[in-house]
């Protein structure tokens, strides 16, 4: 059995990748004012999260080479940069769908647009930390016999991001509330697209590649898990928000308010009475709390919370029997997956 | 000798490139609304320009390969899709600046992120646009013995290109004039990096790679000429918008109130005596057409105008005798960068 790595191994890696970069920068002769600048974005838009994403490299690479990287070697410096390729990717969406959400903050600081002097300066700084990762990957990578599958598996991942993020924006903009755009398909795109490709299947396609496993049997199979295990996340995500006790949960929910095309209102427009769609059309998606609790009450009445409980049941089940017909032949193990699933599984925040 | 090729030749090969991006997302299954709105914004931010880096690929690879390509030729096709490539890299950096610099029009009509219901998801637009590079790329060159060449030259040219963007933003902000900050180095390197790179450089090298004779000397020196010619062009646009006449130049142009880090304020800070840094620091980078006209009364004093004239006649001279000098051995042709410079030399818009 191999042991999972720490946030704390995974950040000891990340002050060399940054010297990486400004050694980039300075053989371009960068003036001093914007290498400080974009040493300062790297640091504030990519380290402070839990860095799930990341480790799910190295503990993924672990699990298939069937050994506990040493966190001093060199072994485990490569999963680790990979790792954090994977977050320098969700560093250059964070940045800029705050802007785009003109949300105020992200890991319990202001968001970077936000940030003193920042601005709308952001917008490029979020280009640089995605451009980091490919001046990252060909600085490690290049020989690797992956290495083109590499860069267009982050090609791919960052442009199927960018298109869940399209219909997410156009499906559930802000100021304009109207049910009949959202459905159960629509979901399923955004959260697949959004969300489900680079969180869950991106890193362990890049495991695979990395170890050299990276099959087109072992790539398929690993998306045919991921992708509904990350639509299974969501789904939870958008219970948790409604449902969950905001003290366990470290944040209050606000998707009704939001008008988030969440799996819970998508779920719920598929049962509701006339009179109850009008309801729903009437309070969901503004910034009112005596609408919000309206909605919320007609999703107890609809029994959301014991349908999601059930539906959650029978996703599991579902998982791990595909989980328990992967073919180990070429590589693939199913602890990978187990590995993934035991972390979601009744979590509560 | 070959012919160029002209806009109308070059627009007609679009509609085929656009359908390759909606058939690459209709296999995502990627819902109706956003395909259309991501068409809307190809078409409305990459088509419409001069157009003349895209062409430029095709141009060079004509003289390299020293025939005219027919419009109707598979080779054209290839030539003219590596051209939209860049026009669709531009694409992506117009769209995001045009916010980052709070500019209202571009290209006769309004930007994009203030055409209706844009907004800020223009910004997820821009990723898209650069994405749908790295779609064409890997649908048209995958076997191409310069794939992977390419696609690092596209690579590096962004982050070059947004290198230069935030040195510029962060040198010349809008809203805090500091004439300390501003130096010819500062110039050249925002210069060479924002502009020079993806506008002189990428089309040239991109057609090397295209035609399989981009050894590492035909780059060098593709490198050595292109860069200073991209500074040349830099400085007489910065010439050309204080000293050209508005009604040939089709703009009236707006440096001196915008604060840019212009060739001719770099100029002037070497050539001023106290009192005359006084009225610059005065005077410079506000929205005021009184201090504007100062600042231009002393550009004259300073025989500016005289000295860019002179300057120019320097530049040309030294451009001309390195092409003179380029080795055509491996397959590089004077005729490429004669062209470039037949293009810019003297020119009034």
């Amino acid at each position: 059995m191999v042991s999972a790595t720490t946030i704390k191994e995974f950040e000891s890696v990340w002050p060399r990748i940054v010297g990486d970069l400004e050694a980039h920068c300075k053989h371009y002769k960068l003036p001093k004012q914007s290498l400080d600048w974009f040493v300062q974005s790297l640091n504030y838009n990519t380290v402070g999260g839990k860095c799930n994403r990341g480790m799910s490299v190295i503990d993924t690479s672990s699990i298939l080479l069937d050994k506990t990287l040493s966190p001093t070697s060199e072994e485990y410096f490569q999963a680790a940069l990979l790792g954090w390729l994977v977050e320098l990717l969700q560093a250059f969406f964070l940045v800029s769908d705050d802007i785009m959400d003109a949300s105020k903050t992200r890991r319990g600081q202001p968001c970077w647009y936000l940030a003193p002097k920042v601005g709308m300066i952001a917008i490029n700084d979020a280009f640089l930390l995605e451009g980091a990762i490919y001046v990252l990957l060909k600085k490690h990578f290049r020989p690797h016999a992956s290495y083109i599958d590499m860069v267009e598996l982050f090609h791919e991942t960052s442009f199927q991001t960018e298109l869940g993020q399209c219909c997410d924006l156009l499906t559930a903009p802000e100021d304009e509330v109207d049910l009949n755009n959202f459905s159960l398909d629509k979901f399923s795109f955004i959260v697949i697209f959004k969300t489900a490709y680079y969180s869950f299947y991106l890193p362990v396609a890049l495991a695979l590649l990395y170890i050299g496993a990276a099959t087109p049997k072992n790539l398929q199979t690993s998306l045919d898990i991921l992708i509904p295990m990350g639509e299974y996340f969501q789904a939870q995500d958008d219970y948790l928000d409604a449902f969950a006790d905001p003290e366990t949960l470290g944040k209050i929910g606000t998707d009704i308010q939001d008008n988030k095309c969440s799996w819970l209102i998508n779920q719920a427009l598929k049962k509701v009475t006339p009179e109850q769609r009008k309801l729903l059309e009437e309070n969901y998606g503004q910034k009112d709390a005596a609408k919000e609790a309206k909605v919320k009450a007609l999703y107890h009445e609809l029994k959301l919370k014991e349908f999601y409980e059930q539906w959650e049941e029978e996703r599991v089940t579902d998982l791990k029997t595909k989980i328990d017909k992967v073919d180990e032949s070429e590589g693939l193990k199913k602890t990978v997956f187990e590995a993934f699933l035991k972390k979601i599984y009744k979590r509560s925040k």
